[in-house]
C-alpha cells in the first residue's frame, strides 16, 4: 500500500501547492490513501469547512491538524460532523472532534490515522505515549489494520524519535510535523515502521516558517509586540512522505521524501 | 571557497565517523576549510582537548561547539589556550573562550566563524541577533571577509529561519545545529547567503538523538529519573553541509548536504 | 477539626525546625492533623526512609512530596510500603505509589490528602484537574469526608489560584507548594474553601531558594555549569498553613499562615 | 527615607483602590516617594497616558511596568515623553523608554528606580544582573543616592532571591512583582538591603491573578483557544510593600508589607 503524508499547509500558497499538484502525485506515484496537515492553511491559523472540502475534492483522503486545530471559531462544531478531520488524540477528555479515524481505501485495504501533541515545549497535554498504546489495543496491524499511521506534532527531535522507536514494528509509519522544515533522515527503523521527524511545511521557504519573515525578525530583534503574522506569499513547496508497505505485514518498504515547487531541491521518488 | 561543516558529533560512534571520512571528503569535494561541532563529542556531554587533537590531526580546521561547551571540567582552562576553539558568542561577558574567530586558509582566504546560540527553548543567553551585528560589524563580506560562517545552535525553526534571513546578503553562510537530526531546506537565500536549519548529527541514527534509546524512551513514558544517557553504539552516519562561495564577493554559489555511512541515505554533492 | 500544612523542608536545617517545633505547634493549636511537604529533605533532593520515620515520629501524619519525588534511588520500593507518603496524582499510570490517601484521626475524623502536580513551566504530567475530579469522585466532603486537602505543587501562579476555584466547595482546604516562598494571600474562597497559593518553605531564608546562595547566583550570572547545590546551613523558618474546618460541612472557618523561627516574621494564629 | 511600592496593578478595581487609598497611605506612613507597577492597568493589559495622569495626580511618583510594558499601541510614543515611567532596563538596546530614572524627593533627597524583568520561564531579554550593575555604576548609594531601588519583575523566585543577595549592600530595596501574589517573605537582607520576593497584586483576589476566573478554568481544563481574559470586578485589595531606610546609608531599617481592601487581611506597617 502506499501513502503519502503532506506536511503543515500554510496559508494561500501552501494550499495553492497541495491542491494543484495532489493529482499529478497520487497519479505519477500510484498512491493509495493520501493525508495532509492542514492546521495552517487558514491564513497561517487553523483550517475552516470551505478548505476541508478544497482538500477532499482534489484527492486527500484524511487532514490531521495540531496545536492551530481550534484557531477558527467556526471549526469547532464542523469539526464533529467531519469524520475524515483529525485532531490530536491526547487533548482531553470531551474535546471535539476525534483524535483517531478508520478509512477503507478503494482497494478495501484499512488503515488507522492517529495524530498525538507532543508535550516538550508545547502546551501540556495527556500523555502521548499512553494514547498512542490506547488506540493501538484496538487491533494489531497486519491483522485489522493494513496500515497504520502515527502523526507526531511537536517541537522536540527527542519526542519524536521516542515516538517512533516507542511506535516501532507495531505502525507502518511515524511521520513528524509543527516544525514547518522537512528532515533529511527518512529511514525504516529496526522494526519496520517507515520513520521522519519532520515533514515539514507545504508553504513559501522565503519566510519565517511559513510567514511573512518581516514581522518575526522584528520581534526577535526589537522585542515589542507589533504587526500580525501573515503567511508569506511566495512560490510554495510541497512537502510530503511517501510510504510504502507490504500488504502480508503491514510494515514499511520504503519511505522517502517528496518535494515539489517553490526553493527547495525537487525530490521524486522512484517508483 | 568550499567549506564543510559537520554537525554535532555525538560519542563514540559520532567521531569516528567523523576522523574516519574526512580526509576522503576533504579530497574529493576540494575543501578548504572543515568545520566540526564537537559539543556532543565527549560521551555526548562536551570536548576533551584530546578529542579537540584528534579532530585537528584528521583535517579539521574549526571546532564550534553550543550549550554543551562546558560540560567536561578541564575545557575551561584549554579553551583559553585554543583558539580554533568556538563557543556561542552570546555568553554573559567575561566567559571563558571566544565566540568567533579569523582564520587563513592555505590558499590565503580570510574567514570568520561565528557562533551563537538561540533562546528559544533554550537557557536564556545575551541577544544573539545583537551579537551577530557587533561581530559583522569588523569587516566586510567580500573585503576584509572572504567567507563567513554563522552557526545559529538553537531549538527552534523559527529563531533560526529568521537569523538565515536577519543576515543575507552579509554573510556566506548560515547553518543551524543542536537539533541533531539534518534539515532538507538547504537553499541560497534571496541575497545570496547559504542556509541550512540544521545539519544534523554525526551520531547513531538508531537511537534518540544519538543516545541510547532505552533511558529517553523511559523518561518520556515513566518521568522518573532513573538511568544515564549513554550515545549509541552503532554506525554513525556523518551529517554535513557543503558550501561553495563566489571568490569576488564571498556569496554563495551552492548549498548541498553531505551524508555518509550508518542508517541514512548516503548523499554527496556533484562537484 | 484543625490542620496544619508544613511547606517543603529543605535539607537539614529545613528538617531541624520541623522535628523540633511540631509538638509544640501541635499543642499549642490543638492541631489534628498534619502534614509535611518532604520532597527536598534529603540535602534538598527528595526524601529517605530514615527522614520520613523522623517525621513520623514528632507528629508528622502525611508527608507529601512533588517533583523531587524520586530523586533519591530507595525510595521507589520504600514509597510501595509507606501508605503515609504520598506523591503527584497526576503522574503516569504505573508510577509507584499513590496520589492520595485516606486516613482516620485520633478523634474518629475522615480525611483524604491529595497532591497533584501543576504543569506550566513544569515537567508535563496528567491533567491536574482531571485528576483531582476522579479523586473527588469516591465521596464527598462533609458527608465520606470530614475534610479534604489538595496540594497543588506549582510554579505558576495563574494554574494554583484556577485550582482553587475549580475545588471551591468541594474540598476544605487547597494549598499551594514548590515556589519555596510563603504567600500573604490567605484567604477563604466564597464556595468555603480555604486557600493560600504557597505554603513556602521550611528552611533557611537567606538563601536562593533554600539552596546555599552562591552557586545559583554563579550560574545566572555566569551560564557555566560548575558547582553542585547545597542547602543553606542558616537557622530555617517554619513555613506552614493552619485551616480550621466546620464539622458539619468540612468547609474551612479559618485559614492563617504559621511561621516560627529564622529570618522572617513570626506568626502565630490566635486560637 | 520611607518608600511605598504599590504592585501590579489590575484593572478598573485595581486602578480605584489605589487611586482612592494612595493620599491615605502617604499620610498615614509618612511617604517621601511612591511607587506603583500599572503594567496591567488598563483591563489587565498595558497602561494608557490617561492612566498615568490619574496616578500621578493622586499621589504616585514613579510608575514602573514589565512584560506587558508595550501592550498598549500608544504607549510607545508616549513613553518617550513621561520621564517617570520605567520599563525594564534589559530590553534590547533602542527600545523607547527608559529601565530606571533618577528623581529629587520634595526632601531633597536622590533616588533611582531601576526595573529589571527576569528571564527564567519569560521572554528572553538581556542579562538582568549584568544590567543592574550597569546602572550600579552610576553612582553608590549612601553617596550619589539616598535611596536606590530595583524591581525584579518576574516568575521564578530563584531568580528573584538570587536579585536580592545580588544586590545586597549595594541598593536599599530589591522588591518583586509579576506574580500577581504577595509573598510574606520581607526581610532585611544580611547586607542591609530590604527584599521581598513579590509585592502582589493590587486587583481582586477573587480571580485567577486579577482576571475574571471563568476563562482562565476553562482553558487549563479545556486546551481550547476561546473567549477573552477580562479583569475580575469585584473589590481589590492594595497590595503593597513599605521601606524605611537609614538616611546616613541608604540601607534598609524596615520593611513591611501594606495591604488594604478586598479579601485579604488587612495589614499596616507600625509607624
Ligand atoms: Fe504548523
Ligand atoms: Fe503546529
Ligand atoms: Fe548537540
Ligand atoms: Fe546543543
Ligand atoms: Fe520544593
Ligand atoms: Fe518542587
Ligand atoms: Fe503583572
Ligand atoms: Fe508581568
Amino acid at each position: 500500500m502506499r501513502l503519502l503524508y503532506c506536511g503543515d499547509v500554510v496559508g494561500r500558497s501552501g494550499r495553492d501547492v497541495v491542491l494543484e499538484r495532489m493529482p499529478e502525485i497520487r497519479e505519477r506515484l500510484g498512491i493509495d490513501f493520501a493525508v495532509v496537515n492542514g492546521e495552517n492553511s487558514a491564513s497561517g491559523f487553523g483550517i475552516t469547512e470551505k478548505i476541508c472540502a478544497a482538500f477532499y475534492e482534489t484527492g486527500t483522503d484524511c487532514i490531521v491538524l495540531g496545536n492551530h486545530s481550534f484557531d477558527q471559531k467556526d471549526i469547532v462544531s464542523y469539526m464533529e460532523t467531519d469524520k475524515r478531520l483529525i485532531r490530536p488524540a491526547n487533548y482531553p477528555e470531551g474535546t471535539p472532534g476525534r483524535g483517531a479515524a478508520v478509512f477503507k481505501t478503494r482497494a478495501g485495504k484499512t488503515i488507522m490515522v492517529i495524530q498525538v501533541m507532543g508535550r516538550v515545549f508545547m502546551d501540556p497535554l495527556e500523555d502521548p505515549f499512553a494514547a498512542v498504546d490506547r488506540l493501538l489495543a484496538t487491533g494489531r496491524l497486519g491483522q485489522k489494520y493494513d496500515f497504520i499511521l502515527v502523526d507526531i506534532h511537536g517541537e522536540a527531535t527527542s519526542e519524536k524519535m521516542a515516538m517512533g522507536h516507542f511506535c516501532d514494528g507495531r505502525v507502518s509509519a511515524v511521520v513528524g510535523s509543527h516544525s514547518h522544515v522537512p528532515t533529511a533522515d527518512a529511514q525504516i527503523l529496526p522494526g519496520g515502521t517507515a520513520y521522519q521527524t519532520d515533514a515539514g511545511m507545504c508553504g513559501d521557504y522565503n519566510s519565517v516558517i511559513g510567514m511573512d519573515k518581516e514581522e518575526p525578525i522584528r520581534r526577535f530583534t526589537r522585542k515589542i509586540p507589533g504587526g500580525r503574522f501573515t503567511p508569506a506569499l511566495g512560490d510554495a513547496t510541497l512537502c510530503g512522505i511517501f510510504v510504502e508497505t507490504d500488504d502480508a505485514t503491514g510494515l514499511a518498504t520504503r519511505v522517502a521524501p517528496v518535494r515539489l515547487g517553490g526553493r527547495l531541491a525537487e525530490c521524486w521518488p522512484d517508483v
